[in-house]
């Protein structure tokens, strides 16, 4: 189901062009540059913005870049990035699928995907952030040393995405019932409810397979 | 905790010696010719028995030959096996750690591990059935086009056995909460027991990776 834009969101991204890049193309290659950490993590798909803006107060050290592609989600995470006022991130309204029109070949240090929408109809396979197209962007613009943190409450996705990220990816670590507060990942509400649930989350972490 | 023989036990092996091979190695490199079935499964700790009898049962066109190295295991698998009377199959009273002993390079069809012992703690790992010494044996021991089917109750041993696996073997397919029966394999006691509980079952099915 796709959202009306809320009426104030089209004005809020007008007027607070701080952290928000429309056009990310002009600036690949230049994010370490132009945020001035030695690490870069990028989030693909961050929703309202609660894990990535968590992390960067977490990891003051390190940048942070979030994607997100819906105007709401974008509106609602830059308003939440206003009032905290960081210096180590940048909320990308853009498209995941382009990923190589914005990152250059190895230039982000880690990638995260958190709860990202299960596409559960066979369909829109390709619409999942772990189907072949995005995970071979995702092998490009990361360094070969860099990991991919994936998590999830989706069995289903987390299944599938175990299997699609086999071939390219090396699993480094599982957890089929991870708690992110003793492993010192953020927990955002969306988590927290399922926890609340008894549902548990699902973690991956991979790096790039070796040939 | 290390069981007693039970006092039956030791002389029903020796009068019942219609399934059961004390000393396979004399049979490596002869199974396929001796049970004659071109498909040779193999499960590897079978208990007591039943997930090898009932997939005998159900698959009667494959040979089905099952390892197990605790005694009394082997006396109960063996007094269910002399009441069915199937030819498919045949019982080895041996130690999986020297599988190499036993069958030749890519001689066995497919690989089964069920509900495997988890052996919790760390200084235990080597004697997972899914640690190093002996997943690298499955590699010699199964033909190319073989796959190893492996479920499991334990969270912990899961986690463990898809990265163990991962550097040599290609993750085909995983279930978070399988459904045996709706997969036409076989269900044990002892998994209807997990199922009652609400324990999901885990399970996956590896192939060899090619390099």
């Amino acid at each position: 189901m796709r959202m009306r834009t809320k009426s104030w969101v089209e004005d809020y991204l007008n007027e607070h062009p701080k952290y928000l890049i429309t056009d990310p193309t002009v600036n690949k290659g230049k994010w370490r540059e132009i945020l001035n950490y030695p690490k870069l993590n990028l989030e693909i798909g961050c929703g309202k913005g609660d894990y990535f803006l968590s992390m960067a107060e977490k990891y003051p050290e390190e940048a942070w870049i979030a994607l997100e592609k819906e105007k709401n989600c974008v509106g609602v995470a830059l308003r939440k990035a206003e009032e905290k006022q960081l210096n180590n991130i940048l909320l990308l309204f853009v498209d995941a699928a382009n990923l190589l029109e914005y990152f250059e070949k190895d230039e982000v240090s880690s990638i995260y995907l958190n709860f990202s929408d299960p596409w559960p109809k066979k369909r829109t396979t390709k619409r999942r952030l772990t189907s072949d197209s995005f995970i071979d962007q995702y092998l490009c613009v990361l360094e070969d040393t860099g990991k991919l943190y994936f998590k999830t409450d989706n069995t289903k996705l987390f299944e599938y995405s175990l299997v699609s990220m086999d071939e390219k990816w090396k699993l480094e670590e599982v957890w089929l019932d991870f708690d992110s507060e003793a492993n010192n990942d953020a927990v955002t509400e969306y988590e927290r409810r399922f926890k609340s649930e008894n549902v548990p989350i699902k973690r991956a972490i991979f790096s790039k397979r070796k040939r």
